[in-house]
């Protein structure tokens, strides 16, 4: 069986869980933790020496990080890659303007608004810069969702449940979705998809 | 034929030109900068509203924007993207893990050092910062490659050329690169593999 490492309230973890409940596939979750030092251990450290999660590990025990490299790896073959070359690509664009220009500026700004141990970094000068930078990725995604229902194009793909991960919860860092239409009516569309989960579950 | 928007002195932009070199395939290079405002012209939001540069333009006129999205592109169905779907998946690890954890360090730095424009931006303590973050990218690397001689495996990937795009001029950033002898020879047989060209290299 495969087995997952993470967090359950991190939305990069979150990625994973719900690409394999949407797959219908079974795993062990093993929680795991930035916040407790969990994936400091030397012995997390030997499965991830970038020391984060998720972390996948295969049947065989073959080791596989990065959340976005998770989502690639399990849905090769599935509906949730465009079979098109070029659509595909769109995913891949899109997976990675999710690690470069959104996470960084929306799920950080969540880190320092949730995580009471992290408020010291949460200066006003770096809440303004990541409000800021947030707000552009959201717009850019803006644009995007005008013209396709779905990042890649008319389905859903993995990018989708990439880019839902932090920008479902970005009310919470403080960004106002309802500036966001067409962001805000993709959020309604991937939360009714098919096998849907929240970002707290797990397989029992 | 292919046209590929971007800057010859910009890593980011190196790798599909490498790619392409190695390919033996023909593109036209347009100089496209975000030194001089180029990436913020209406004219190239339109194009890409992410503002970053590189950006692929196919035969047929659809655009393709994050460099490593690019590669994955381009190199599907050939030797530059293992055909082992597991090494297929380090691959993507590497690639994600270049974006997040490597460029935004030492990319970043480096830019810092060279372009006098950002100079006012390089304090003393993020300086530190960034020297601390990408020294950590570069002992995670070292880890790999003592267990490897290429990131996805026996042989080189896609997630080389995105690495070796802003490692093998690191020095210049201010990493001492003589701690991580892995590194080093990686570097190496990077640089003789076939069909490599230099980070200024465009077509004739």
């Amino acid at each position: 069986m495969l087995t997952l490492y993470g967090s359950t309230t991190s939305g990069n973890c979150y990625k994973p869980r719900l690409l394999l409940a949407k797959l219908g596939r079974n795993f062990r979750h093993v929680e795991v933790s930035t916040v407790d030092g969990g994936t400091r251990t030397a012995d997390y450290l030997a499965k991830n020496p970038n020391g984060k999660v998720p972390l996948l590990e295969l049947e065989d025990g073959r080791l596989l990080a990065e959340s976005n490299a998770i989502l690639m790896h399990l849905s090769e073959g599935t509906r949730y890659l465009p079979a098109d070359a070029y659509e595909r690509a769109l995913c891949y664009q899109w997976l990675f303007f999710e690690q470069y220009s959104h996470e960084p500026q929306i799920a950080v700004r969540r880190s320092l608004v949730v995580y009471p141990h992290l408020a010291a970094f949460a200066t006003a000068e770096r809440m303004a810069a990541l409000l800021e930078g947030g707000s552009k990725a959201l717009a850019v995604m803006e644009d995007r969702l005008a013209k396709a229902p779905f990042f890649a194009g008319e389905t859903l793909s993995v990018a989708d449940i990439a880019l839902y991960a932090y920008t479902h919860d970005a009310g919470t860092a403080g960004f106002d979705l309802a500036r966001f239409p067409f962001v805000s009516a993709w959020l309604s569309r991937v939360a009714a998809d098919e096998g849907h989960v929240e970002i707290g579950w797990k397989p029992a």
